[in-house]
């Protein structure tokens, strides 16, 4: 099977996100990491690429310079990971695009709605893709979920609870924690803390599983850590499509999750949960019936049980297979084979940005609702 | 041991809560039941009296005649116990403190804050102690909680999630439910639904824990359940004493759960957390430090891992235990053998009417925040 | 309801199983203590019985002088508790079933085959009840599991995996640690150390709920702690009627482990798993569904759901609790209201018995199999 | 960083562990597949390798030819996987081993003593590498307890629980199911069934974590399905070095299992648990005090918390991170950076074949211990 050839903007030496999604792509051998402008350190942009085996002439000092390089060679990139940090995805993600690039694009969208529209025109103009890696939606089991509520097996969706828990802000961050500091530094970030860095995650799995959408939100925010300037603790409560009523708790402060991402959602006739730090596994009660344990491809699924997996029940995968998912049917896209119905893409981006301006917005009038 | 005298008002056959107070009445063996009204129906009353050894003489046709008469007898009950609906509990409550009868009353405290008044009125006129059964207060590890905020292992608190959710309410109760009729009847619930039967229990887990008072709160409430006149499902936020954060899910209609009350604190130095459905464990995680399995009497708590407690560690107490504890503290109060210092009283009371009613008005407004 | 009354030999200041079974005969209002052979030492038995309410010239000085005293009243005792250690159980639950009056008798059943079938003859040639309190049968989801394997749920039974795993004498025991004194002194226990104490309750649960019996067995026993005269540590295998085979670990220096009773039964239609350290759940699966989590009392069960239950689902009952529907049920036997069906007898008694011999036999030669 | 140039036996279409070994080698770049034997039927060896961009002069018919071609070029394979059936491991490990290309071979070894003694005495000769895929061990905590067990932190091992529980062979096997049918064939698998399929891979745990060997066993084997050749159910007591006890259970019609692999270990210092479908979390016990969560690369863990994985804690690996951990590791080893210290070899391989035959042995005999 050909695969598709890609490359890479952000991810240099000591980046954290930009190996995940080079592994992500490997994984189901659909992809070809060959160009890179991996670090706006020249240097550092060439040791990066020479690790990575990109070949030299690939290796672009800035986006903009590989963006048109690589349109017009016969052997270019046909698609490119944006795994820079928040604020400067907006650039490349257009530039690609307009290059006729496909891109797949780190979250949240970007870090002001401003940017985000910038984007949509873009992705609007062009007949390139764009996949935005809200990578749980990757996990079988959260599919399963979407799957189940599209099917009716919960019935009318009633209340959502999502969380995202960690506790690695819990104190005030080290000069010295790179992954840490520009999360809490307005300025690269628009303002949000814990709402855009993992709180968009927790609405987008909300929205994904359950096909509804926020119609107004209310947040309560607070900056505990000493001298934080973005928060690092969210109360979200939502008002979804067709009456459903949500709770989102996002939080960076909550000592003893590391990363504590959960969903349960309640209809009138079931209910599920599932907790992304053991992804294999994913509750199910029929009201009036015993919970059922639902397994990563496991008994009574059906049909489509071993969709999105690569191991058989009881071999677990975890976060970098679901992350894999997403380029695997990026490259379905991409290659014509699929119609990424299950990729999240600039909607999901859109909905994200609004839900970290609605969230600042509202606790900064003192908590109050505000609609979509 | 002498055992205290206890008489009781409601509780007679099919009633649930009052077997209950029995059963936890007996468990330390400090009291005898030689009295009561057991229900309004007279027949019902004396049958009842009859089945649990209560000689005829002393089952009484009213409460208000029992007091009186229990009042004066040189033999007569040293407290009581409520077990009536809520909408019940004034009355005998004002009673028996006026006779100078200890009264042991079932939560909520009543259906408004007229009659809260009139209560708190009477406790504070009488020599008799006012006990709330705030039952999940005697659960050992809610205790070891408490001490441990006290203590300062979790450092400032910031973040508080309570929840309290079942699911037997998730369909329109059956006619012949009679758990379930008064408890959706606004007229004998003052207006409350979940948030007065489920959700005080979780705002007073989450104050009895952490110390701290809510100072404002706003709510979304919602009666799912076609035809419901009452909250079955309430999304709450707390904003709490010294600047902490809460979260409060109370919910009768969230399939899978059965009686799924936890508790999770935060503080700057660490995090725990609890849940009823096992409650012989407890996660206590400091920060940076591997999270621990904290359990009932287990290793590691010091001194006091035994109280209130009856057997070792990895035998497991549960509800009916957690109760007795309240009554066996209860008793040493009564026998001036304890202080009562750990046993919910009026202000607990109070609080949990102020969160009732202000629920209700912060709904009734769209979501706003009402303060205390 | 008339209560049944109780005497009790053994049990006195600072025992154990005493409190517990007294505990274990209060929660469902069926039995009063009225008479007690409570300690060997004569003022300590005076004492104790003065704290428990039981009038002096009904605490006694030896259980023979109980038990010809007691038959000899018109309001003597119908039953009696023997909660002394093993090795004194045989003596006074003869004299007891001599002079007709039922038996409530701690396991096992005793320390040597020889007493054991002196107790079989006493209990074949009276009148009155013999009850082994096997407590763990008394939980509800225990019962629920029998019921299931007797009703085919499972299948043709394969497999039986066993475990008591304790840690609490990991090290060698304090002089002063009474409740480890007697259970490692051979001449105390007969000869069994973890085999007797908590293995026999594994073999019974495996048995209860199987409705199989052991066939042979072949047993390696261990004494790990430094000067141990008898086993902390049992890896026994067992051939059980039927072709089924079985795996029992009982050890007492399993570090980490309370009071880890486990048991799992896998049949050809289906699978259940149980712990006791949570009692009110246990996993059922049907081949080729989805894992079903059964909860005390809860959905799916059926009529009996509620059977051997005090409080709703989600509401745990616990150790007591179980050990209470024991003394519930022999209430019953003894008040003419059941037939004691499900209580633990001389029989469980003797295959205990059967067990800690065969065990010690097996591991003396080296570990070979002992047919029964 | 340069790839070591791979080959692959075995593996062609619908296989299923050629595809984890393919996914293994690529997650951590170090490898790229050049070559293979992938089918006994030239067509579909010449299909597979196609799909797999294996260039069509290096799609061999038979391993022979491969070993001999390859060793030839200069641009050779340096490592071979082979992933064929286990009685067909011997004769490819041999020629690539005489040809001086190092060998990672799927588990158990091979079938027979004889033949893997003739592996054994290749590996002896050659200068190539041999790596047997134990890949359980390529779990980061399964390291960590290694480690914790090599620091003394659980003390002298007293016992060791080790269980593989699976259910997919509970019925007989269809004649449709590639993977059951050559399981349960003895002329293709020597005679063993779960014992070797599974029970190696939980003995191998037990003895890489604990450093222990066997030093004798016994066995009590059974084919529950209807008709089947090999055992499905292994109950098998081990007496280890240094006096420990070891339990091993290994099934395949455990009704409910998955993929149910499990390791306690026990010292007189502390106790540890894991289980393989939540492979990022074990417990760690102290003795007396309370039970530590462990996760991988989490907090309290020290200097190597991050060794041997890939993404921050709470963002869990699974199966095939561990697989491809020994990969890299292998990698390691071949490029001359590391000492493969940690990697199963030779010596894991004879231990399982001796496991296998003493199982069969013992079983033979009624049950009797075997030493080593």
């Amino acid at each position: 099977m050909r695969r598709v050839r890609l490359g890479m903007v952000g991810g240099g030496q000591g980046a954290f996100i930009g190996g995940v999604h080079r592994i992500a792509s490997r994984i189901d051998d659909r992809f070809e990491l060959v160009a890179g402008a991996l670090s706006s350190t020249p240097e550092k942009a060439a040791a990066s690429a020479a690790e990575l085996g990109i070949a030299p002439d690939r290796s672009y000092a800035d986006f903009a310079e590989m963006a048109q390089a690589e349109a017009a060679r016969a052997d270019g990139i046909e698609a490119v990971s944006i795994v820079t940090p928040n604020h400067m995805h907006a650039d490349p993600a257009i530039a690609f695009l307009q290059a006729g690039i496909h891109v797949i694009c780190d979250k949240p969208l970007t870090t002001s709605m401003a940017d985000a529209e910038r984007i949509a025109a873009a992705v609007e103009a062009s007949k390139a893709q764009f996949i935005l890696t809200h990578n749980y939606t990757g996990y079988p089991l959260i599919r399963q979920a979407r799957q189940m509520v599209a099917d009716g097996d919960l019935g009318t969706i009633r209340v959502v609870q999502a969380e995202y828990a960690q506790d690695w802000l819990s104190r005030k961050e080290d000069d010295g924690n790179k992954q840490a500091a520009w999360r809490v530094d307005p300025s690269k970030t628009g303002g949000g803390g814990a709402i855009g860095d993992i709180g968009t995650h927790a609405l987008n799995l909300a929205t994904f599983v359950t096909g509804l959408a926020p119609e107004a939100l209310m947040a309560d925010l607070q900056a505990f850590a000493p001298g934080r300037q973005v928060d690092d603790n969210a109360h979200v409560l939502l008002r979804m499509t067709g009456g459903a009523r949500g709770m989102l708790w996002a939080s960076q402060v909550a000592v003893g999750n590391e990363n504590a991402l959960t969903l349960r959602v309640y209809g009138d006739k079931g209910g599920i949960s599932w907790a992304q730090e053991n992804p294999n596994l994913m509750t199910f009660t029929p009201f009036g019936e015993p919970k059922r344990l639902i397994t990563r491809g496991g008994a009574g699924l059906g049909a489509g049980a071993g969709d999105w997996t690569r191991v058989p029940p009881g071999h677990p995968e975890g976060y970098l297979e679901g992350f894999a998912t997403i380029y695997a049917d990026a490259a379905d896209l991409i290659q014509g084979k699929g119609d990424g119905a299950l990729l999240p893409g600039i909607g999901a981006g859109l909905e994200g940005m609004w839900f970290i301006e609605a969230c600042i917005e509202s606790a900064a009038a003192g908590g109050t609702w505000i609609p979509r």
